[in-house]
């Protein structure tokens, strides 16, 4: 296999198999025509429009007119067995990263409107003699998604309210203990974008990414459960993981590849694929 | 003016007037109709499919005659006066940036023909008590191209038969004086690409980047003429000039946005259109 085949794994989605799903004129989601059959068969609160797209009723104006009404069509819809669960949290659904919300929707529900949603992760790592050791996450063996697989040293979902590096900060306490004093010294690097499809639907997602550079004398440990070890490695060994297997949770091996094309270890001299690397992490996600 | 306006000034290509022009199977350029004309009245050396798309007749085979063919037409072309001057410098036609040359073109015909081309970029930059500082260059007043303008540290195209990072640190040692022991400390970061039209065709290219931290008592000197003046500005100064205005030479503003956004200048929670200008940044030039 090569680098290439994870930006591959993560850009798996067929688009035409989805419609546009609008709120106004503000393209913020997508859906599969099952989807949009059991949202259009709950009443006259989704209507499909003269372009074959989806949207709210039009006597459906104003957020918490809309949260009502995704509210009650998650759980109408969890109960019809259309989605599988709900999670309880709510993640924005915007137009883009600076608008203000238009809604808010429950975390496992967005798929199935194929919105964009926002995460940070960060790369932790230490400069040694013999050059640059990545910090590596495994995942618990005990978490509903992606167990003991291998993960970026932090990373979480932005939740409403929050700043991404209060967000980013927040989460290295949590995940790792990193104390502030050392969380404050992450800098913001740039994002990494794919369009990744599930059973559920569609996964348009930005990762919005952090380095941090640690002593050699601090040792992360986990504080919420979220993660099964850590462990240090040099970044080479790092490289052949993602080059060799799919050990990292999939967008999690985009991070990895990113990190290692900013710090020079993958280049246009030694890397083949090294131009479709660079425009591969950073797909646009129009929907 | 936003940072914004920097990303659509580079990508400011209307596909849709351009065929593709392939070697073989490989889309290696895209030409317009009026150039296609002149192309194929040129005799039988050029031809166009039953797709509508043009390349080579079919006798013509190998690189050598590749390369004998696009000699001859470049001058016939440039005494009719639908190329307006050629160079005399080569570049490689080549379908990625890993592939062994189809044959050679010369530099001033690429556009018409819509090849990709490669080149490399350096920020040259230095940590001082209060923040990073960035060399500037001011191009030579008597420069054929963007006279005057601001641009890169060290900027060239790529020639044949050169690695980019060798080629990168010869660029270094030509245009801004940086001694061997200096340059070879450069760090490969990744490409920035973009979709740019002009009178005479299309330029899909690829900058190959590279920053390079230079101690406090390094000062540049241009060795071969091609810079007016180099400075050393805050970097929230050379912020500044890119959000306010087009005094950088266009594509080596994105150059800039690219290495503010890498450094932590640029964020998810200060800048509005961040996702935008990352994936704008790095543009997927299928032609």
């Amino acid at each position: 296999m090569a680098y290439l085949d994870h930006i591959h794994a993560c850009n798996n989605a067929n688009l035409s198999r989805y419609a546009r799903f609008r709120i106004g004129d503000l393209p913020v989601g997508a859906i599969r025509s099952e989807f949009a059959s059991a949202l259009t068969a709950l009443g006259d609160s989704f209507i499909r429009d003269e372009n074959g797209e989806y949207g709210f009723g039009p006597h459906i104006k104003t957020i918490d007119a809309r949260n009502q009404t995704l509210i009650e069509a998650t759980e109408a819809l969890c109960q019809q067995g259309v989605i599988k669960h709900l999670h309880g949290e709510k993640f924005d659904i915007r137009n883009r990263l600076s608008d203000d919300p238009l809604c808010q929707l429950d975390r496992f529900a967005m798929p199935y409107f194929g919105c964009r949603s926002w995460g940070v992760h960060m790369n932790g790592f230490v400069r040694k003699a013999d050059g640059i050791h990545m910090w590596i996450a495994k995942r618990a063996l005990d978490k509903p998604t992606y167990p003991g697989m291998l993960d970026n040293m932090v990373a979480g979902g932005q939740p409403t309210g929050l700043g991404f590096r209060e967000n980013m900060i927040k989460e290295c306490a949590e995940e790792a203990g990193i104390p502030a004093n050392l969380a404050e010294k992450v800098v913001a690097i740039g994002t990494v974008s794919y369009l990744y499809e599930t059973d559920e639907g569609l996964k348009p997602d930005v990762m919005v990414n952090f380095d941090l550079e640690l002593p050699e004398e601090f040792v992360p440990h986990c504080a919420d459960g979220e993660v099964e070890q850590f462990d240090l490695l040099p970044i080479a060994e790092v490289a052949e993981i993602v080059r060799n297997r799919f050990d990292f949770k999939f967008n999690c091996a985009l991070v990895v590849i990113d990190f290692l094309i900013r710090h020079g270890y993958l280049t246009a001299d030694n890397e083949p694929s090294y131009c479709e690397l660079v425009t591969g992490l950073h797909r646009s996600l129009e929907p």
